[in-house]
């Protein structure tokens, strides 16, 4: 009998398998229950998301122990690997290593890292966004491989140069330099809804890491497209967000509307769905073993 | 020209003020937003939702701190005022005392307690739900209104003597021993899909305080019913979290089947909508005040 | 070669080993390192002294999660075993497995819990201390026990029954369901000065599990004395926080009179000392292998 | 009859009152009782000290929403001003605007930042430190005046030109610029022995406004000579936590040594201490007020 591997290995083997794997964006412990539940392999902790859930802008608004909380829950929520979008790694690589460490121990299995400066600004905002030196990243990147807490725990590198509009040579010049370093895999970045410029890169890219893709900005490209580019991982970067907002937004305007929710019950989960999300089940049933009769809130449900 | 009242005070008014107010479920600073941006005047903090939210069961299992950490990021990204579910208060008086305190100071303008023990189990699970002793919960109530930190912070009591199967009498004897300590308002709860025992309830209490009512489970009885009662405030409990999980579900599902964004990006928020909602429009502004020219990552955006 | 126990091996060797040890009790991650370099083998994270040090009561003021986000400080600055006042438990059987769990992600190696009620009151305060359900108390140490993510996991069952008036045949009834629900070692407390009962206790009681001891109170019984007695472990459960009052009432006692640091500064540790126990030296070493020159604060340093 | 000033408006009045005044160093809730109880009229929040408390490095290792939570714990401790070391502001001005908005809520009544860097490396280590755009720094300190809750909470800047070794001139340039940005006063900071640079500083400046000393390293300076030249507030910038670690060191070596308490009852600080520090006794009396008698446990030791 073989033992079941640990999230932080089954992540390195979605990045370096074969094929093109998929993870889907969450934001907290709920949606990454969701994204278990829908049968993905692997979570996307999206910093967008993260902070939008929370009210806060993507400008590193959020301390990074605020987002290591978050992460906590999502962990704990569910068995499989998280990849967490770390922004620039929340200041030099002292901090960074620090991140990882704690990451390791919350068992969250990566982190991706972009090379822009600190405090970022989302790269979909804005015409200015400023990249890090090469050499200061890469020791971003070797402090933190250095001082992983698990062989498998993976670094991946997010090159914002074609997003900063310093062309395709520098992108791969970066490419290079973070594989050199010591990243897992590398992300090549574009808001353009055309995806050439990220199919040529691919093109160009000898592959020595693994490609994973954000096709955020380029959705409308087949997605076979983006695996015959040789993707290993393809990243849904912040999807169940939005879905949520739509649904949040109907059912608000609604109930404003309406004042009464005779029109809502049957449109949303129904309330036992919430109770079952959370494992109310395994409570009342470790209630017997751990609860003497008379303390038992459950009793009574479980003899019926 | 007249201040705006503070959130302790529109709360207050809400409770007190002629007619039926309502306030809708909130579990996070995005849903908040979406509440307030909805129209409503006040945000139901529910415990069922927050502790869903970040992945957990509504057990006690979120410390009384972590659910503070979430009441902070609704109220700072909302100006309407939040009624907290405090459960039973998180242990004894001074537990319950110590959270007036940071409620007041996190600007949450009101908790509702509920007259179980600690740790709670959700009202509609199981049928052992065991009463704390009336004066002991009444100890409880004094405690908090005589340690709150600004005049108009509200506490209402929440009787669960119907649903822990106790009668009317024990109902009405709960209420009269709330108001007299000190409750602002009451909640007579309920997890029958019937409402005669709420109506009941109304017809008999004399209305000393203000009567709030959750109809989560007699959701089918008409507003109006509710209404001619005589409740204050009507609680719309965790229909935003009930949605978002439908959404997410339905999303993560079709991007799992289909594995591609073509079918989604049109039924989810625009990616902008994310932004807007984080006011990124204020941060752009705030750098042409505060940073110098090279440092604007939206410099170009915002001479365009 | 053999590799390094774990901190939890550790700890079990302290509480299983021939002889007795002795920890030291630390209250955040200063004082924490400051056991470490005196040499002992382990450290007791005092409930009162984290309590105080924070500057709230003994009384479950804090969070479980506040208590251990100290925790973790400690145990990252330190590489000896932790033990963990964990007071009742911070609730039911649900609340203590939930803090197992948290405690064996942090490395803390063990848990110390108490027969009283939730919130708890110091020991030394009062005489009308209320004990839980022996059978309630069990379940708990069941479930901690069946959920540890780490077999050398300690959980120390405290029996306050002698303080709390109870005698010693409900003390040692105690003592023997807590051995069979599975507690790993028993703390005897006593309030008294004269250590009679514990004596009498230690030489009645078969020793099935080992026996921890707490001088605070019957502090000049010789050391000895409790070594016979069978004492596998001895705490020394708050010197380090009242001696840190000392020195810090009599510092600013100083400074408010004479107003100068002429007369301080000799008696204090030196600012260099403050550098040392952070290890500035380390990350002074890492700037040269992950900071490219110019970015280097300590360059210059390093070169002298 | 007058209302209490606010403890913005009293740390306010201390630096811009007559004469010179003398704020303490603490790093928790205890220390920061403990300067209160000394008789000082403010507490210095030290960045190092809360850093090196919690077992960490003064290079921005802790995020600063862990910094908050240490000094949330100091406030409710204590009635007196207190004035945080903000190292340099967490980030950009965006960042420091938030931290101030928190630091108002939490009652926090001034942040000094320093012109350095993020992530920062304490002003006595290394050669290199490297100093930010005087443009930048104004920006941020306009950011936190024009977002602060409180209209008497104080932002000091801390001028680092001289650690730097950029010169009398640049120094003075930059208080120049930091008082037109708004600052409420500036700190000019020295790591010599001699106060030379400090007492031409002082001499040169026209003080438009106040001027905060911090004599750690040229502590044998008679505070006559500080005061004569102008000094409105000096700063005992880290010696409660000096004194702790002196204390704690003795206290544990000599626990190792003598393997008994015997010897070191008398030298620490009693256990009464402890709970009379915490106001024990105020929640006795609570006690009395909100639990019925069966539920007290400190009913018969208040008869007695």
């Amino acid at each position: 009998m073989t033992e079941k591997p640990s999230k932080f290995t089954m992540l390195r083997s979605l990045l370096t398998g074969p094929g093109t794997n998929f993870i889907m964006e969450a934001h907290n412990g709920l949606s990454a229950k969701i994204v278990e539940e829908a049968g993905f392999d692997g979570i996307w902790a999206s910093g967008l998301s993260i902070s939008a859930a929370l009210g806060v802008r993507d400008n590193n608004e959020l301390s990074w122990t605020q987002v290591l909380d978050v992460l906590e829950f999502m962990s704990d929520a569910t068995s499989i690997p998280i990849l967490v979008d770390g922004d620039t790694g929340y200041g030099n690589f002292n901090n960074f290593r620090r991140l990882v460490k704690k990451l390791c121990q919350r068992q969250i299995a990566g982190v991706c890292i972009e090379d822009k400066v600190f405090p970022k600004t989302n790269s979909f905002l804005g015409d200015g966004q400023q990249l890090t030196e090469i050499e200061e990243f890469c020791g971003k990147i070797k402090a933190g491989k250095d001082n992983q807490e698990h062989d498998d725990f993976s670094i991946v590198a997010r090159i914002e140069a074609l997003i900063a509009g310093r062309g395709m040579d520098e992108a791969l010049r970066r490419a290079e330099a973070y594989a050199d370093a010591g990243a897992d895999a590398i992300v090549i970045h574009s808001k353009k809804a055309d995806p050439d410029e990220i199919l040529t890169f691919c093109r160009l890219w000898d592959h020595r890491v693994p490609v994973v893709l954000i096709p955020t900005k380029y959705y409308r490209t087949p997605t076979d497209t983006l695996r015959e580019a040789g993707a290993s991982l393809i990243i849904w970067a912040n999807h169940n967000l939005r879905s949520s907002i739509q649904a949040m937004r109907a059912t608000s305007a609604r109930l404003k509307q309406h004042e009464t929710l005779i029109d809502v019950e049957s449109e949303v989960a129904p309330l036992n769905d919430v109770f079952s999300l959370a494992d109310a089940g395994e409570l009342e049933e470790a209630e017997t073993r751990y609860l003497s009769g008379q303390a038992r809130p459950n009793a009574v449900v479980l003899a019926a």
